[in-house]
């Protein structure tokens, strides 16, 4: 089982052409992604991970895959099966690449799409889905799995081993809740920035009926526009459900505190992103000003020492990871520990192509493993792009059904790949390319 | 004057073939840049630019140049020189691209080799030298330059320009002294990791010769080892010299405060990156654990917001601003406006390759116009590569002589590019690359 060589794709989808995910920041977003395989000796079967952009720049993802995963090529699965940091330490240890991050941007996405191909490839070799591979694993084997420099001030192996144990008991019970009930969720699909108020009174109607009780709007348009759109929530769906705000980080602190005043009366149950995602001391200033409401962020929060200060200073009150943008599962569990150390819910990122499809695997291990409650805690949820996967999420009534096939869910059909390959694929060959 | 197109080069330096360079995180650098330039219509004069890295990954900042670099393409010099704020504001705000970041990492670093790219056109164009240019300018037009989202809750726009009204007296006789005696230097060039304890000693000895009296050497290695190289140096000059030392973020926070506290006993000036860069909390709570020994940190900093936290929480004594980890001039200057405010003096990053070249004009723009004073200030100084420049510093007596030539000094000899583009120049088909 050697890995043979590094297949890396840019694949986009035109999702700019009906403003599907467009937000403050992100006016017009071709969701797309950066897709590697793994590609094994004598045809055996590997794995594939993808790291999510929005369009432009994707072909830097797709070169820095190769460059990087040239590291990889060469090893065999018996060695990462053996030393769960290996991928990790082979990818982001690299002094040269290392500095054009150090551990963020560009390099730290393409490391992500590797390191959760090897994952992939280690939990089919297995034959289970990811989460599950995780959960059975021992406390210590877990551990193995991660890196604590720059992180043992908050959180130290010893401590986060010692959680791992107190939290073994219990864990089949837990897991056949996940089997029967799956996990709760929220849904970003009617509220997208570029929607018109009729599509978005008609989309939250539907997904009410379709059992939803958790939604997010984007806002950070103008304040006015903001509360207008709070209150066409409210109007349509009372007030016996959830509400959360998304800004997409376009406000300076003052800014924040005045717009979420403005949708306090709405009831609020997360204000997401308001601010710049390097900003932890920003994000505390807001946060003490506008409580109770909440902060919530992560999806750009590049690396675990990011999460380690926002938890240590108190600024948010739900994690955001990222399957993705931190560098794959393994530094996603670092921050988990994090979070529960701190008490703070992760709620993943998702949305895109591919992310509801990983991070399903990610909030369950957090359920298992660590956490050991639900409570307060939901996964992201948008409807587009999942007809691409050969096996998508499965949502009923609002949850996130326990993914059952083998690996980490994000195999891409070989005709979506061809059809959406950029820029030559027949998607984009049907006009013309800005 | 039109932009017709980018040009963008893969040039590197084959450095750790000699261990120049090497730190504790970065064993064997081949100091690199990606390297713009605009190509103007009918073969007007353009200007240059570059990224500095490290060797691999290198062409993605290339690749990034080009990508980006299509948002300048068929614009006028006249509208640059007429909206100072207007490169920035097109290579930062792609929003598709900002994803990647935003505002760190490859698609940071390519913005800003193109920025500094059109800066070094609209000095060339004007026949000044880039700190001249600038410091020539009305405090309302450096303003026009700059970005006050996400940074106003610290400094405001108004503030800034209150500043530079207050220092536009006394501009000319600093602009007189900067041309009579320069600004004062350290030099990094005697201590990097690799080199011998004889080399380092022979090299000390040289350089005190040479009239250089501030000396930083790397460490981090393992502590006895620190100890005994800062031993070293203060057997080799005495005690009346300045010594800092620069651990290149290895340690985690209680690591960093012993091993501060073992090198007390030898006078540190300032400790560099003692951790990770984006670690603003842990930054802070090693500063309050080793005061009085100040911390500096900055070429990892990636942007105006990680500059922001830094001086917010009062966890560096020196602000150690890079010419292209920053996007250029624009950014530099609001991160060294926050500097004044909180009182702390700028001293950058250099070295690598042009780095020395691009800052000198840094910091004698922060003394004609921003802080007015070069107390407590130094420009870092490494002695290699600059042959390769047409404009390369001039260092008297452990002094930068302020540069006349036009443009910001980062133009390289055709012959150097030639040579030296990875992987076909001369100097890399020699010996294979692994």
């Amino acid at each position: 089982m050697i890995i043979e060589r590094i297949e890396a794709r840019d694949i986009r989808f035109p999702t700019s052409r009906q403003k599907h995910g467009s937000d403050a920041m992100n006016p017009d977003p071709d969701y797309s992604c950066a897709y590697a395989t793994l590609v094994m000796k004598d045809g055996q079967p590997g794995g594939n991970g993808l790291t999510f952009t929005i369009g432009r720049g994707n072909d830097l993802c797709v070169a820095a895959i190769q460059g990087l995963g040239a590291h990889l090529v060469g090893r065999s699965l018996d060695e990462f099966e053996a030393d769960l940091g290996l991928a990790s330490r082979l990818l982001l240890n690299d002094s040269q690449y290392r500095w054009l991050g150090p551990e963020k941007g560009v390099v730290h996405l393409a490391a992500a799409a590797l390191i959760n191909a090897v994952w992939d490839a280690l939990a089919k070799r297995a034959g289970k889905p990811l989460w599950r591979y995780v959960s059975d694993m021992s406390p210590e084997r877990i551990i193995s799995a991660l890196d604590f420099r720059h992180i043992s001030d908050f959180l130290s192996k010893d401590e986060a081993l010692e959680r791992l144990k107190q939290q073994a008991d219990g864990k089949d019970k837990r897991i056949a809740t996940l089997l029967q009930d799956g996990y709760p969720a929220y849904t970003t699909s009617a509220g997208w920035l570029g929607y018109t108020d009729e599509a978005i009174v008609n989309l939250l109607k539907q997904a009410h009926a379709d059992g939803w009780r958790h939604f997010k709007i984007k806002v950070g348009g103008d304040v006015a526009m903001d509360v207008r759109r709070c209150a066409l929530f409210r109007d349509t769906l009372g007030s016996d459900v959830r509400l959360s705000v998304d800004a997409n980080q376009v406000w300076s602190v003052d800014e924040a505190v005045a717009a979420v005043k403005a949708m306090a009366p709405y009831d609020i149950y997360w204000v997401e992103e308001p601010t710049s995602p390097d900003d932890v001391l920003g994000h505390k200033a807001i946060a003490d000003r506008v409580a109770p409401i909440l902060l919530a962020t992560g999806e750009h929060a590049h690396n675990k020492v990011m999460f380690k200060q926002f938890l240590q200073a108190e600024a948010i009150g739900f994690c955001q990871i990222d399957s993705c943008r931190l560098a794959g599962v393994n530094e996603v569990i670092a921050v988990m520990l994090m979070a529960d150390k701190a008490g703070i819910p992760v709620c993943p990122h998702a949305g895109g192509v591919g992310l509801c499809e990983y991070v399903q695997h990610l909030s369950m291990i957090d359920y298992v493993c660590i956490s050991g409650t639900m409570e307060g805690r939901v996964i992201e949820h948008a409807a587009h792009l999942h007809e691409h996967f050969k096996n998508p999420i499965e949502i009923r009534q609002g949850r996130y059904m326990a993914p059952l096939a083998p690996g980490y869910s994000v195999d891409i059909y070989p005709q979506s790949l061809v059809d959406h390959e950029f820029p030559n694929g027949s998607v984009w060959a049907e006009e013309p390319v800005a």
